[in-house]
């Protein structure tokens, strides 16, 4: 039987955050994607003051925990999981692309606490860090440029974590105009064609042909096919007697 | 055939955004990923200014393209997606959420390019903006939370964009139009609506925006939108001086 994933169970972990806009940035995304519960290990402390005073996810960080240790902030979890720009560290930890990573992640939030570390925005999570963590997670970047801002990546990775779950409504498609409206803006159009010399007697017949096609290809909606309806007719009011003004009335939309 | 995804052939798009943070965050992104091409529309000057001397992307940004107008930005793109934080917008654009869309715009990378839409921090995309857009993106977030920060929101889009970095099959699309072409065709329908009097003073902004986001939807291959070119270059001869024939010579096809 399948368990709801418990964003409430998951654990971000700033470690040694130094800049308040990428705490405030971390918070922001975490209240986006439905995370709230943030700590954050040994900040400078002026940027974890400034940051609690930053807009945007007031509350979330108002309940933010600070924490002495690593320690500390990972006692209630069962999986710890590192991030790492470094793809290819030393094999002391497996690293799992984050889309696999977020995966397994998420299966262990059906039952138990997880901690999701990052490390400072300069030296990322160091050795003793990372001797906490079960295993570490990468996002894939270009080889040139793999290192992200702070914020930007764990706004990444909560956008992963979160992927599966939420829907959101399938597009709502429209209604689509019936063969019968899209001929009658065919037959408008050839018309208006005809009257400005478009089609000449001997090229009529293959430009139907062709103006069919064309309009068949509009895909139009039911709104649409009213709209160019209402606009061909204008234009062949005109076309027939230039001396005329505005159709009057509700033929006019 | 499988055709490789051209990361470069997509425009990130930043209409009139504020803060110079933002916009370094949005190149640092674009370089972890691996998209090289920033457009930034009528940005505030001085943010512009701040953003080129950041950190982090510095030839990105260097070669950023500021532009006076979406219109510019979107020129050379055949198809335009906006992104938006709202979820139920509506129903004038699909909305597509963020990995469904992102697998379309991968499918049109192969062999054109595309233009993505952020909009401001503050309002996001006007509905002018909206009205060059085919279709949204919207990536989904928590209904208390939904807004992000644009970096952030900038970084998720690509991250999903990149994800499925490899070739995929492509069914063979005909040529699309670019969005030069789309607003050349918008242009002389809207001047033949003006002249056979659809459009008043008082209607002509409004309806200037649904014929624009009309000729939008009719997603029409660059053969296409030739073909339009050709029927109304001839229906406003006609509406222009009724007295006259068909037009001569190359033009009329």
């Amino acid at each position: 039987m399948a368990q709801p994933v418990e964003l409430d169970r998951l654990r971000v972990v700033l470690v040694s955050p130094r800049n308040p806009l990428n705490i405030g940035a971390a918070a922001r995304a975490m209240s986006n994607f439905g995370f709230l519960r943030l700590r954050v290990v040994n900040p400078y402390d002026v940027a974890f003051r400034e940051a609690r005073s930053a807009m945007g996810a007031a509350s979330l960080l108002a309940s933010a925990e600070g924490c002495n240790s690593v320690t500390e902030a990972i006692a209630d979890c069962s999986l710890v999981v590192g991030s790492t720009s470094i793809q290819h560290r030393e094999l002391l930890h497996p690293i799992r692309r984050l889309d696999e990573g977020a995966m397994l992640i998420r299966q262990q939030l059906t039952t138990a606490p997880v901690a999701l570390l990052f490390g400072s925005e300069k030296f990322g999570l160091s050795n003793e860090d990372l001797s906490h963590c079960h295993w570490l997670i990468n996002i894939p970047t270009r080889d040139e440029h793999v290192s992200m801002n702070l914020g930007q990546a764990v706004a990444v990775a909560l956008y992963e974590l979160a992927r599966e779950n939420k829907t959101i409504d399938a597009p709502e498609l429209p209604e689509m105009a019936t063969a019968g409206d899209v001929e009658r803006v065919t037959l408008s159009l050839l018309e208006a064609l005809n009257i400005s010399g478009y089609s000449t007697p001997a090229t009529m017949a293959a430009n139907e042909e062709k103006i069919r096609r064309l309009v068949c290809h509009m895909n139009l909606s039911s709104r649409d096919a009213e709209l160019w309806q209402g606009m061909l007719r204008q234009i062949l009011w005109k076309l027939r007697a230039p001396q005329n003004g505005p159709l009057d009335g509700p033929e006019n939309p």
